[in-house]
């Protein structure tokens, strides 16, 4: 994380003055004002990492080391991403920030929740360790739900206590998004205790509140949370606002009629656009939060308001007075574009470094190297092909079947009468999925088995890419298959393989917490390539294929989901057998 | 100061649900949203003193302990101050409750740098002590400038030792206004090493800038000082906003045109009104922040935005997200008035209790007891007449004199040939007053004489209310009248007194660190009342004569000014003889 101190102060002032040269000067930009909504042609200086100062007439210009001619382009402050998690695009900080900077985005305020989930607070010390001298500013929220819920074996819980020691470390800025809704509205439960502590020590809280309205939502914020990035319609975007949420708007929530409602009344900066959730090949094919700024625009939002969406109002929300505006004093954090309505970062300027031209990174990111035990988290022997077995007495019996949805990650909880062959249920027969999750943190060593209908026609997937507690899902038609995709992963450290009559069709290596990988963007996005048209082959077709079967794991999603303790009836919060009764 | 923990959010978030009742429901108000810039019809529900949400349809009304109706009332935040000296109004806080609360005035941000000359940290630690338990927010600035030269002697000093521990205060949210510009700009002597110390610990830093712009105005925001309340012309206000400053309009700074740009550039909250300092009588005259708010909208400030200026702008300043605007889960601090236009305060609810009604207190405020330490502060016996001589050798000496100004608290200097008589200076044939500041901190036992043309022709004056050091300032046409009025001020432990042939015309007594009385406002204000008719009486007419007196001593106000030790020459920063060689 970068430090400012006294030197760099001074050494910006005595530039302002010209007393001392910039150590960089910006010559003829328009400047994109986004605490005054102007745009001003002007000079910036810089020096020692800071603005020293924005010049608007020429004989103001200052002596400088060094001169960068704007050629009328717009600066704008480096983007701010207020919500997202870095383990959703399957990599590290290192390379994540490759894939992000030259888009122009500098900071970015980041939920580790899903390696927590799997190494705990070590987990969070390695993002935190992974994202030193980037230029990239790491900041991290305190992961308020790990596990999401009672229903599932993690690697590890967090509770108060934990939270109590993250809120003390310099890179954690906020409580992560409070998922468990229900706890923060009956005061139940780990997530309520954890909100508890977060409040008492007068910290900010990220919330997570899906469709919540009325006197649910005023209470969920009266509760102490006070954002939320879930998707919203518009009125339920103007009743976040008017009750003094943050509104994070990403990308499946952009809507014109959205857009306008909430830019009409966010006049105090609590309008904000995030990512959330970005899969590495979109992250190379479309982009990041430059992605979501260039569709706002699109879809009609003011230019300065989309900028100060990604720029001042993230900025303000987690109290970070040292970036988000062009101004003196601030982080020399600079973004060149020769168009807002078709925002590009041509030129982008990390602390008055330039650090990435035209798309590409120039200067070389430092290495890192995870420590020994996030690369042994994968803590069982793989699974035989014996496991994949469902014993029933009888002839037939009655099941409780997960059909999944092509365009949405819920699912439907359904019934079928199956028969029983040989002291099993005979699936096989049924065009049937039979899914297990092994717990594989090395502490419980639990197995849950579901059935599943509309997943593969043929062979089978493994991964430990499975939110939120990232056991081992297999899913198949063939016990021998799905046997042979979990040895796969299992050998690999964890990752994502799909085969079919004994063949590897499609891989993704995540060695890392069973979830990261240690390549690149633009190579795990090829990976990944893989893996997806591998599930075609097989004949799996979704609108979002990998969140699909990634989620089939969290009990936080409608309607029947599957961990390694059973099925979850998630509308009620309980396990529920797979054989029903009678 | 209030504390929110686990319990109240519990109780405001059942309340919100209808779970539990609220404490009270304020039915049909016309509810101000500062945040979305709206006016909407509603009720608002609070519960533990925190406001458990806002409905707009009546069927959401809850069930309610008590029931208050606004009968179409508008409901605004409680007004915050962002910059003000309690010490300035001559009163300890709970006075300052008293006189502010029934205004609407619910949360100020002090900064004690007029007591901390006297006592040092001390000093700041009673005003914290006294203002406990009040239904008025008290939040203090670790004062930057103690004291505010090295041209004086005051009762402590304060560096970055002492701020760093300030700093730490749970009371303390900022840095005070750094008056000391020239150190920021130069980077030398104690200010300078204050602004670094508050700079490496991330602190909010207050400005003081007059006048300052270009360069310079952007080498101080660039050295990390990113407020300012000083008079600005529209130009400089416009300045100020584009650099990211937060800008802070007082009354003498009030004016359409720069009411009319200010508001044009300002949709980030980096707009808001203060007071700065407000004499006890004007207080009870004209009032307060709520005066400033009156008078900005009667110039043609928006009332909305004229709101936002005395709300949520100072809250979001100082980081104060818990309050500012009626939303869930922030402190109900509620205001009910009839009209925007011409703002009263009906009601004043404090954490949900009504703590004023049309103008009055309605519940008790704490007594506060000051340490001994405080009382005994004019720590010299009372000068006696033979003091007030001038000695000088030949037959006359060319003096350098101090002219006063009609209109401003400004000097000019000038120089004078006086005769000398029996070894002295015969300034009382000339029609001169002659000025002596002792220094009465016990510390150096110093004192310095100046003269002074146009201000009183008759009797004398005393005061240990002098900025900043607040030595004791005796004024006068006759050494006699001098010493009463000096004993009078020193055996009371300081004040005002004026005197006249033997006979004291009016008197303030300030027993609190020579500076502070222990009455009420109405009580002060008719003990001012006094002492302003005494100076009319001696002859003294200014325009604000008190202040004009007060900052005689000021050596950071212009020209020449007087201290402990000698006449300052303001504009170079030096001592200079009071007799001019040659």
């Amino acid at each position: 994380m970068l430090r400012k101190g006294r030197a760099q102060h001074q050494g910006a002032a005595a530039a302002a003055r010209g007393v001392e040269p910039a150590d960089l000067l910006v010559t003829n930009v328009r400047l994109v004002n986004v605490l005054t909504y102007e745009v001003i042609p002007g000079h910036i200086a810089t020096r020692q990492g800071l603005i020293a100062g924005v010049f608007h007439t020429d004989d103001a210009a200052l002596p400088s080391q060094e001169v960068l001619n704007g050629a009328q382009r717009f600066a704008i402050p480096g983007l701010v991403d207020g919500h997202l998690h870095i383990e959703s695009s399957m990599i590290g900080a290192p390379a994540f920030a490759a894939g992000v900077v030259p888009r122009g985005v500098l900071t970015i305020v980041a939920d580790p929740h899903e390696i927590a989930n799997v190494l705990g607070l070590s987990g969070i010390r390695l993002m935190a360790d992974a994202a030193k001298d980037l230029p990239l500013d790491v900041f991290l929220q305190a992961p308020s739900c790990v596990p999401a819920t009672d229903l599932e074996t993690s690697g590890a819980e967090i509770g108060p206590q934990e939270i109590r020691k993250l809120l003390g470390w310099d890179e954690i800025v906020a409580l992560g998004e409070v998922m468990d809704f229900n706890a923060v509205l009956t005061q139940k439960g780990r997530a309520a205790e954890v909100l508890a502590e977060a409040v008492k020590r007068g910290a900010i809280i990220e919330g997570h509140a899906p469709n919540l309205t009325g006197g649910d939502l005023a209470a969920y914020i009266a509760a102490g949370v006070t954002s939320d990035h879930t998707f919203v319609t518009p009125e339920l975007a103007e009743e976040r606002l008017r009750a003094g949420m943050t509104l994070q708007l990403q990308l499946k929530t952009l809507a014109p009629e959205t857009i306008r409602r909430a830019s009409a009344l966010a006049k105090s900066l609590n309008l904000c656009l995030v990512t959330d959730d970005v899969m590495p090949d979109d992250l190379v094919r479309t982009g990041h939060l430059d992605h979501v700024l260039r569709t706002a625009i699109r879809m009609g939002m003011d230019p300065i308001e989309a900028i100060r969406a990604v720029t001042i109002a993230p900025a303000m929300r987690f109290g970070l007075t040292d970036r988000g505006a062009i101004a003196p004093g601030r982080w020399a954090h600079i973004v060149l574009t020769k168009s807002l309505e078709d925002f590009r970062a041509d030129y982008v300027f990390h602390a008055g470094r330039l650090v990435a031209k035209d798309g590409e990174l120039v200067v070389p990111l430092p290495k890192y190297e995870p420590p020994e035990e996030a690369r042994s988290t994968v803590r069982i022997p793989p699974p035989a092909t014996d496991r994949f077995r469902l014993p029933a007495r009888g002839r037939s019996v009655t099941a409780r079947i997960i059909q999944m949805r092509r365009e949405s990650t819920y699912t439907e909880a359904r019934t079928e009468r199956l028969p029983v062959k040989d002291g099993a249920i005979d699936w096989e027969s049924s065009n049937l999925c039979l899914a297990a999750v092994f717990e594989r943190h090395g502490r419980a060593g639990t197995v849950g088995y579901g059935l599943v209908r509309g997943a593969l026609r043929d062979g089978a997937v493994a991964m430990t890419w499975a939110h939120d507690s990232h056991n081992l899902l297999v899913l198949g038609r063939s016990p021998a298959d799905m046997a042979q995709a979990a040895r796969w992963v299992v050998e690999t450290g964890g990752g994502m393989a799909a085969v079919r009559g004994g063949e590897l069709l499609g891989s993704v290596r995540l060695p890392i917490a069973g979830i990261v990988s240690e390549r690149s963007v633009p190579e795990v996005a090829e990976e990944l390539g893989t893996f997806r048209r591998a599930l075609t082959t097989l004949g799996f077709t979704h609108t979002s294929p990998i969140m699909a079967l990634g989620v089939l794991t969290l009990p936080v999603s409608p309607e029947l989901k599957l961990t390694d303790l059973g099925l979850v009836d998630v509308t009620r919060g309980v396990i529920v057998p797979l054989i029903m009764e009678g």
